[in-house]
């Protein structure tokens, strides 16, 4: 129901740049620039409450949004002193679409509307320029046959490029007045027996047929798949802009252009931009004529080139942004038709921002702000060059688990791409899925590309630790393993070994063939932006790292420490996998620490490794994880291996393997589970944990290193009697090796959160000796929602579609729910111990929003992989920044 | 360390019946008997906290104990006139064991200590009975020799067995004087070979090494299992009880018996008992002679038979309870060797609990108190005639997973057991593990016994709703299904098809061939005690019932409602599961639509009986819970037959079910999240329960039932959006029909809390709508603990016995974690609607403590199998009285 005292058409005099919400966003500027005293053509927007109307109202156009439109179309008639349509002077309108956030060439546009039969002439009498007046009134009708009148598009172009034929013209300039008339009577008989009704001749019936065309574009279905891939949600509906045509092809002193106030790749403060004389917008894009650069036009017209300047230069300042803006010349007078914002690389929106600062434009807080954090993976990482990118055939879609660029000969098995790699081919590594057992073969690849998985997946969570390219869960290959073939078949291709593909982890495609590849480079108005930040946050940033390779790449990105190693990964090497796989078999508890003696020097190894590249720093170590039954071969093949090699029979290892099948291995015999079961495994580890750090600290094997710091991690608690059989354990071998080396270790024994329980009982945990918590959000996101990572995808698109989840859960921490059993969990902790550590390790803890909660909810650090250490470093300032921008 | 000031040793004086932890049961009871003035022979009793102080010495009887002991035994010889082992007159003591808890047999007895070689003469002389005094001395060293010094009891067996078979002697009782003296003589030899030291003849040395023992005994093999499956817990260790020994074997005015207040059968109230004259409790035992019936002593003995029952009556009525006594007489005199309340049957503790009501010993609230709620049990299904059960072989142990007992012949599959039966055989079901097609088949056995699963596997689950007898996760068992043959490996027994066994679902035992059963019966004791249970309960007591049977049972023990009707079930008969797959298989919206429009009538039926049954009450349904997968075949042979039937190709089949395979089933695709992707599901079923409330109340198909109260229950919801979703279209499917048939259905809508994030959400899913909880504790607790209860069983029991769980938390819900989310849940829920109605629907539902917990939390109802019901009725109550006990 409209309301009669509901304002549903603004004039561009009345809005500004803080009503998106109503005006759109194209409308919205318009009106700003405006207000700025910009010679912007005049024009007034319908608002996007008269769109839910328009569909409440069961999709028509309400009388009272009428009644206020006819009322601001007089207002601008009067203006402009010329009527809608007007048979000797007309008036024309274009229409256009425009939604609080931008959704691109999504909606519909008609340019040209107030031409009909009689105004055509009187256009072409007062504008002495018959060819351009017939040529407008083609496109109107182009235009509206296909977007108002539902018209195929090939219907026109058919009849156009006929009468080109005929006529022996090239290109459309090449087209006569009088052959753009024949062109007109074509297209309105083809109009009549498409659609049996004649091309409206009335312009206001034009216009409303137009409005109501570009309401109706709000739910049409690549606006639909728009705002589902961007996940914009909330809207109400598009706003409709009326404003009054200006024309750059009236002659050789108008013209039409676009140009940006600092340069899109590089962010250099350089005006810049194209534009073309005697011309209208579609033929810049056309690419017919050569458009010339902007500073040509301080030759031309040295005038409307300062004012266009000026005019820039003064948008940019009034929004403390880079402008990209759409200018048209229409017989020497220059008009502004949009401005915004401009789109650029990460490279450049970091020295844009630090030059800002710079130049006195933006604060630094406000600078700190301006970058989208997640943008600065592609400083971190290779990207592909942009046109050979682009001429390149997409094959196939995935999910982007990794960022970065990857080229390479595909190979089917971990062990082909360790051994190509080494006679220095470059390989992808593809597979159903991943298992630890790859990890080698990852490391290898360029690249690596799963068939099945998420975002979370074991590829993808060990790739982003890598900083290598993954597109995951790419579920259009299907991967025969023996006969070595990657097939798509909805696109019938066949990929042998060996073939070439090339894949964007930022975006999850997969491309055929090689792309070029650009190297990313770090700039030293990155170091500025990042010294800023950590100027700002209060958080620390720690990273997840599992060996010394990725500890010193994440330290040199700014980690300030380790917050997560996984130990699982570390057992799945050479020797170690047969020695873990004796103490799955081994039938008693002196054979199992036999077995265990055996791992003991490699673990103490690693971890050495690691308290090397993080001296002065803590290195937290999370005790084994993973269920046994990841360290048994699943493969009939793998099994017949093993017998051999092992020499037990394969009926004992099956049934063994049998034994260690779990129906829900999400909720299994794992992590502190299994050390109290078999509490042999965490003695080893733990004390090749202190064994380590007591040889860093007297230099044995390498030189001295100060500050060793471990803090030992059990994971899966979910009992505070659990915490207390282990960490007893723990702490007496610790304090045994301790006091036998005469050293002092700054050592902490805690625990991962990451079964609800464990949040709910946080006080007991904290009670029994727990010096810091973790949480682990991935398990706790799928306990807490009861939700499987493995299974999840398939129905998860769907729930964030129908907004039941504003994020996949897995991506973005649920701060609703999930966070709730964090907060929670804190608030008992510390109401035990009011300094209790607390991190976060799962892969959130990268993610801006959930370390913007981290920060909220009063975390000691975030963790995450190398690669996001310095996207954590930011987001974490800007929630400092946010924070007091509220307060304030 | 030992305090000077603490008083180790007590007088039996100087205790009472409060002082169990510390005194032991046995020697509580000791002292209290005392304070009444009974004839007990004196003693005293050395603390728990001795046994404590013992261990942490590192097995030594500290020296302040033995001080204390000292003085003690120097008062006892003051008392007795005697000394111990006085060469003329000796004293002679017992040293017994006693703990807190009772654990019969499991520690160790040692009587006649103070006897040595000159002793005995003195005894002998001073009782003018050699045999009896070497007797004595025979017995001494036998219990010392194999308790104290470790010996094998079969080396002094031998010894007495050749003596015997040289003497021509067939019973111990035709030894003479002369061949006991042989006896002790050889006794004192092998024990000299054998452990290289002499029998000790210091008899304060024999007291000590005893109370040593004793000590030991508390941490032996067997005490510490039976403490682990009795789930004994908290004990410090055993009191030792010291006391002067009386004699029933001096002659004929000599004599010893047990007795009881009342029946323990029946719990008649009529002294009973049996005793023997001139003998020792070991003679009774030993079934030499036939004890006579307690009576007979009235004749034989008048003054003492009154004694007795007077002492008896006494005590009874000071323990307020049944007494199990045992006395012995010396020379003429009555001594009470023990009291303790006295074991009994179900039936028996019903009955004596309302007669004491009407004898004004207890109150009603004492008598509710006095029975175990899981005793119940016994009384609502057929159990074993004990006489014909001892003589049965126990041939496996599983898991007692519902109570009862069956006979019947072995069958391996559903189809067999129904057809069996209809012949009139009956059978016992045996599968690896059952699935949900196997209901008829269940259904139609007597009893069913599977190898695989938990306390609440299917089967389990299944068959404590049908009140049927099932033994689960029997591991010992190997099922042949192909052969059809059932092995018992570790006993080397075979069963075929056809062979008898029977089972006993109460204690989990598996026996060979066929045992007598009785058929419980309720008496009207039970119904009186339930009119009580249901008079001071607060919470209402509903049954989880799927069938129109399940419910008229569950009614008939007092349920007041459904709180889980389980509409997954309904899918597997016939023609449903075909209607269910087809609409699995079926491409599109359509096709789906068309298959559950087969199904929609037989809902339409269910719910109908169910209302019937239920007519007045409220009947929750929770709509679709199970995966998809679940209904889908997953045997080689089944998926070709179903091939054939759908006339779908195998290959399509398999791909189906792989693309339905999920790697953590617990956290999948089902319940609500399958109703986001199908709604068209939860629609059909909506349609069913509204549609068969509105016939029901029109008398359609029957006649009118006034008072049909559906409740319908959303699972697995984790969000309030998908709770808003799906009430939104139930409500107005729901609305529509009650409109049109113009009749007032009073329904609600509700949902289950399962999900830990539910729990965390609950204010903005009762903002959403929601007008009631049920707690689903099963997946509450998987979920919150992150344990499958698949799998948890391989560590769940070590976890117990460390006491990490105080119980298996799917048997008793874990309080504290679990529990932890119920309560925010309330508090949430209910600070928006104060009066939202709350269950609980898990199998927690019908445990006493679960009860207990359900209604300190301000739960509105329980809801438990149907057999369960009266459990749950009387554990509310209890939970009321100790609360009033509590408060005042």
């Amino acid at each position: 129901m409209a309301t009669k005292n509901k304002k549903y058409v603004y004039s561009f005099e009345e809005g500004n740049k803080d009503m998106k919400e109503i005006l759109g966003g194209k409308g919205a500027n318009l009106a700003e620039m405006k207000s700025l005293g910009i010679n912007v053509p005049p024009g007034f927007t319908i608002t996007t409450e008269a769109c839910r109307l328009y569909y409440e109202d069961g999709k028509k156009i309400n009388s009272e949004v009428k009644r206020q439109t006819d009322l601001r179309l007089a207002e601008l008639e009067k203006k402009m002193g010329k009527k809608l349509g007007d048979a000797n002077d007309p008036l024309l309108v274009s229409v256009r679409s425009g939604a609080a956030s931008s959704m691109p060439g999504m909606m519909d546009t008609i340019l040209n509307l107030g031409l009909n039969d009689k105004s055509v002439v009187g256009l072409a009498e007062k504008t002495g320029n018959a060819r351009f007046a017939w040529d407008s009134y083609r496109r109107l009708m182009q235009m509206f046959g296909s977007v108002v009148m539902e018209m195929e598009h090939s219907d026109f172009e058919h009849i156009l490029e006929t009468v080109k034929d005929t006529k022996g013209a090239k290109y459309d300039t090449d087209l006569t007045a009088e052959d753009l008339k024949e062109i007109v009577t074509k297209y309105k008989a083809k109009i009549k027996s498409s659609k049996g009704v004649e091309f409206p001749q009335d312009p206001k019936n034009q216009m409303y047929m137009s409005v109501n065309a570009v309401f109706n574009s709000w739910n049409n279905f690549r606006a639909i798949k728009y705002r589902e891939i961007n996940n914009i949600k909330g809207l109400i509906g598009t706003a409709v802009n009326i404003q009054a045509m200006v024309f750059g092809n009236l002659g050789d002193t108008s013209g039409t252009g676009v140009c940006f106030t600092r340069n899109q790749s590089t962010g250099e403060a350089k005006f810049y931009g194209e534009y073309l004389m005697n011309a209208q917008g579609e033929d810049v894009v056309a690419g017919i004529r050569t458009p010339l650069p902007v500073s040509a036009l301080q030759k031309q017209f040295p005038k409307i080139y300062k004012e266009l300047v000026d005019t820039c230069n003064k948008v940019e300042k009034h929004y403390k942004d880079m402008q990209d803006m759409e200018f048209t010349i229409e017989e020497g007078k220059l008009y502004i038709l949009q401005a915004r914002n401009g789109k650029r690389t990460a490279a450049a929106a970091v020295r844009i921002a630090v030059e800002m600062v710079k130049e006195k434009v933006l604060t630094v807080e406000k600078a700190l702000l301006r970058i989208d954090p997640n943008q600065l993976n592609q400083l971190l990482h290779k990207q592909f060059d942009p046109i050979s990118r682009d001429k390149a055939e997409v094959i196939a879609q995935g999910l982007p688990a990794s960022p970065g660029a990857a080229v390479g000969e595909v190979v089917f098995t971990a062990e082909e791409a360790f051994e190509k790699t080494k006679s220095g081919v470059d390989v992808i590594l593809v597979r159903t899925e991943t298992s630890p057992e790859d990890i080698q073969g990852m490391f290898s690849s360029k690249g690596i590309l799963t068939a099945r998985g998420g975002m979370t997946s074991h590829a993808a969570v060990v790739a982003r630790g890598m900083g290598k390219c993954c597109v995951a869960g790419c579920s259009d290959i299907i991967i025969d393993e023996k006969a070595k073939i990657l097939t798509i078949k909805s696109k019938n291709i066949v990929i042998k070994e060996g073939g070439f593909i090339s894949l964007d982890g930022s975006t999850g495609k997969v491309y055929a063939g090689k792309i070029n590849t650009q190297d990313p480079v770090l700039s030293g108005n990155f170091g500025t932006l990042m010294s800023w930040a950590d100027k700002f946050r209060k958080i620390g940033v720690r990273t997840n790292a599992d060996t010394p390779h990725d500890a010193k790449v994440a330290r040199g990105f700014g980690a300030e420490g380790i917050g997560l190693c996984r130990t699982e990964h570390m057992f799945f090497e050479g020797e170690r996998i047969k020695a873990i796989r004796e103490m799955i078999l081994a039938g008693n508890l002196e054979a199992r620490k036999k077995a265990l003696s055996k791992l003991y020097p490699y673990q103490k190894g690693d971890f050495a490794g690691l308290f090397r590249e993080m001296s002065g720093l803590s290195v937290t170590i999370r005790l084994l994880d993973a269920p046994l039954h990841e360290f048994l071969p699943k493969e009939k093949k793998d099994i017949e291996e093993l017998s051999k090699e092992m020499k037990v029979d394969v009926k004992t290892l099956n049934s063994k393997i049998e034994d260690l099948h779990e129906f829900n291995p999400m909720l299994g015999h794992r992590g502190c589970r299994l050390a109290i079961t078999y509490p042999e495994i965490y003695d080893m580890q733990v004390m090749a944990i202190i064994d380590a750090a007591i040889e860093v600290t007297k230099g044995i094997g390498g030189k001295k290193v100060a500050g060793v710091k471990p803090e030992i991690m059990i994971p899966i608690v979910a009992t505070s009697k659990e915490f207390t059989i282990l960490k007893d354990r723990a702490i007496n071998i610790v304090e045994t090796r301790i006091k036998e080396s005469k050293i002092k270790i700054d050592y902490k024994i805690g625990t991962m959160i990451e079964v609800p329980r464990a949040a709910l009982v946080a006080d007991k945990i904290v009670e029994a000796g727990a010096e810091f918590f973790s949480f682990g959000t991935n398990d706790l996101t799928q306990m807490g929602i009861g939700l499987s990572r493995d299974d999840a995808g398939k129905f998860l698109k769907e729930y964030v579609a129908q907004d039941i989840f504003a994020n996949d859960p897995f991506e973005v921490l649920d701060q609703e729910g999930v966070g709730e059993l964090i907060r929670i969990a804190i608030k008992k902790g510390r109401s035990i111990k009011k300094d209790l550590k607390v991190g976060i390790c799962g892969e959130h803890g990268g993610e801006p929003k959930t370390v913007e909660f981290c920060h909220r909810e009063g975390f000691t650090y975030v963790s995450c992989s190398p690669f996001r250490v310095p996207i954590a470093r930011l987001a974490a300032a800007q929630a400092v920044v946010r924070e007091m921008a509220k307060k304030s």
